[in-house]
């Protein structure tokens, strides 16, 4: 179904509801956990035909749009008026907001701007039984009784559909400067995390880690890229700031634990380029396997705490080269929100995948509370924890569903058992 | 009721679900909507036993802590370790932890770090029927199925009773200058803020906007200031931004709208003095009402976009000076979030409380959609909108609350209709 307004999805989910017909929602397909792919008795219902700019207020800064816009589009809209549409992550170009919102996308700038969550004022969605709930707010601060959006942030269509939003946006730095530093040890990251931070303020915009296989993959060909620093180093941060400013030429973050960046613009091109492909490495990687060579690629978008992080990363990564030592594994990862990107590739094989995903889950699941295991919501069924925490808040969310979805018509068995 | 720890919370509250004993929950007090003031068949239960600090981690940059801490605990424990707990407001030597999260306190640094919503990375809650829910994520990013924190934050306590969270923390900023600027007409306010916030990026961490009356209140006897400008103009802009380096005397703001902040140390001081009893005036005039010359005191809290607050102002202004002109106004505001507080102050009586409450309300209403009025919740059942999207909204509202506290035992009428 490719309903054209809200009144026609509001319509087409009263008919599913009434009858019981289960309904996957389609955004822009750039999902990489395989929650929208429809299965035999479903209906995908995608909102590819409702991508209108509705308006931009730029005293204000907001832009109210559909659901269906590609964040790349909101991003130039912004543009034109000296704003900026801050979420920001590889697949741009064809992820639409809404399910940018569905899924509450990080991606490049979170350490700055947070996570599509925070760049959201207000959001119109429908119930699972055509109920319209308008909350189209304008306002940072908005507290008038529940923020009912926030249902709808991160729920995966699980709750509703969300067919419009109202975004915040921001005033557009002026320029900004990137450096690729290369550290010894993971400490050393951590305590240049840690000084940047401080010493830059709120200007740090993104604060991305490689780990040396990483790094080696996108600066040898048949990537574009040619190493700006040896590859022989354990770790790489590519850091960016923002810049009060017009960009002047030769610039370098400052600290005494950075390497500077002397090379001026061209430097900054350089090592800019080296972030982008790590951005798109993923969405590329699935799309056009041909074009790297990763073979089947089974990606992981893990959280855990910085202190956590580099015991875990070792854990997986000799996990893998003990059980699976055919299959390339890279890792890399937003620091500044404890966000890793892990992927694994080699040969396509359904044996391999859940292998590689129990090389990946269960050292995650070992480490601290049974509530936080952030994985992948596409197999989190299979190591859902036993414990009666877990199953108290799987509860709660069990119930939110049932007020919202009795008959469980929406992306049913995604994020929650079916 | 006092208990002392989650499992005590629990236990009063699964014998009030059983009994169907209302209850209300007394944070620290602060609350000037009337929300904490328990009826004549409702117990009070009051977290103020529960003020540990459970920990800190400076790497991971989170603080645990029970609900009953005083926000200002807070900073000063994070301060220890060089960081900064960002959500500040005047009463924040007094008012809980808790309320703040159950109220999502917004405050003076919004424009800079967001609401509390944007500050609790997990917490600890007890629904109606004593079930601890778990949720103490301890990162930034944690998309693992439904973030049910959400659901207690900004809901006031009527969906459960926030025991435990965990806090992010940021880098503290190496100094801070302010400077305070007259504005001779809204428009040049708006343009000074979008151009300050342009060239400041993310430092800019306050954008406070008097009106004149409140800041000849604030800087004439018996309030302890001296006006540091004259109290000839029409608006009065506070500002502040992190600075990267130590403080080094004297600074500015910079900028073309911008009067120079040239007194350096002694300047800033009397400029962030001037701030400082605009946080803390509604606060002190409620709790020691002889201190200033204010009377019985009506205040407000209200939102609305940037475009409009200029007309709505001027509305409420003339209305209030034609309704009730024995009561001396007041406004002032948080202008980044787009937050208006509202003080009229005069000789105590319930029938001008009733109409001065009319006088702001009624202009709110007619501005715009009807899902938008931030209104404080205890007036807003009197002018709730009988339009078919505010009754859609309420009634999501209403399946929540019905989901999670079923017999209505929670704050019973608060936020919504009892």
């Amino acid at each position: 179904m490719r309903p054209g307004s809200t009144d026609e999805v509001s319509r087409v989910l009263a008919e599913c509801h009434a009858t019981g017909q289960p309904v996957v929602l389609f955004g822009g397909l750039t999902g990489l956990v395989r929650g929208s792919v429809a299965g035999e008795h479903e209906i995908a219902l995608s909102l590819e035909r409702m991508h209108r700019i509705e308006s931009i207020d730029p005293v204000g800064r907001t832009m109210t749009v559909e659901a269906g816009v590609a964040v790349q589009r909101i991003q130039e809209e912004a543009e034109k008026h000296g704003l900026l549409y801050p979420v920001d992550f590889g697949a741009r170009g064809s992820a639409h907001i809404g399910g940018s919102a569905a899924t509450n996308a990080g991606g490049n700038g979170v350490i700055r701007y947070g996570m599509t969550r925070d760049s959201v004022l207000g959001l119109e969605a429908v119930l699972a039984d055509g109920t319209v709930i308008p909350a189209l707010n304008r306002m940072i601060k908005n507290n008038a009784a529940y923020d009912v959006k926030q249902l709808f942030i991160g729920s995966e269509g699980t709750l509703g559909v969300i067919t419009r939003l109202v975004l915040r946006l921001r005033e557009s730095p002026r320029s900004t400067q990137s450096a690729l530093v290369a550290c010894p040890t993971f400490a050393a990251v951590s305590r240049f995390l840690k000084h940047i931070d401080g010493s830059l303020g709120g200007s740090l915009s993104a604060f991305e880690l490689m780990w040396n296989e990483f790094y080696r993959m996108v600066t040898t060909p048949p990537s574009k890229g040619t190493p700006p620093l040896p590859q022989t180093h354990d770790y790489y941060v590519a850091g960016r700031k923002h810049r009060r400013r017009p960009d002047a030429g030769p610039g370098a973050i400052r600290g005494s634990h950075c390497r500077r960046n002397r090379g001026g613009t061209r430097r900054r091109r350089r090592s800019v380029f080296v972030r982008g492909p790590a951005g798109g490495v993923v969405g590329a990687a699935r799309r056009r396997r041909g074009d790297l060579p990763l073979g089947m690629p089974v990606a992981f978008d893990v959280s855990l705490p910085l202190a956590e992080m580099e015991g875990y990363v070792t854990d997986v990564v000799e996990r893998l080269e003990r059980e699976w030592p055919v299959y390339r594994r890279f890792v890399f990862g937003h620091l500044g929100d404890g966000n890793l990107h892990i992927i694994a590739a080699g040969p396509p094989s359904a044996e391999a995948r859940h292998g590689i995903e129990r090389c990946v889950y269960e050292p995650l699941a070992a480490r601290g509370d049974p509530s936080r295991p952030s994985m992948a919501s596409a197999s989190r069924s299979n190591h859902g924890s036993t414990c009666a925490a877990a199953r108290r808040k799987l509860a709660l969310m069990q119930k939110l569903k049932q007020a919202l979805d009795p008959k469980g018509i929406l992306n049913p068995g995604r994020v929650l058992p079916g």
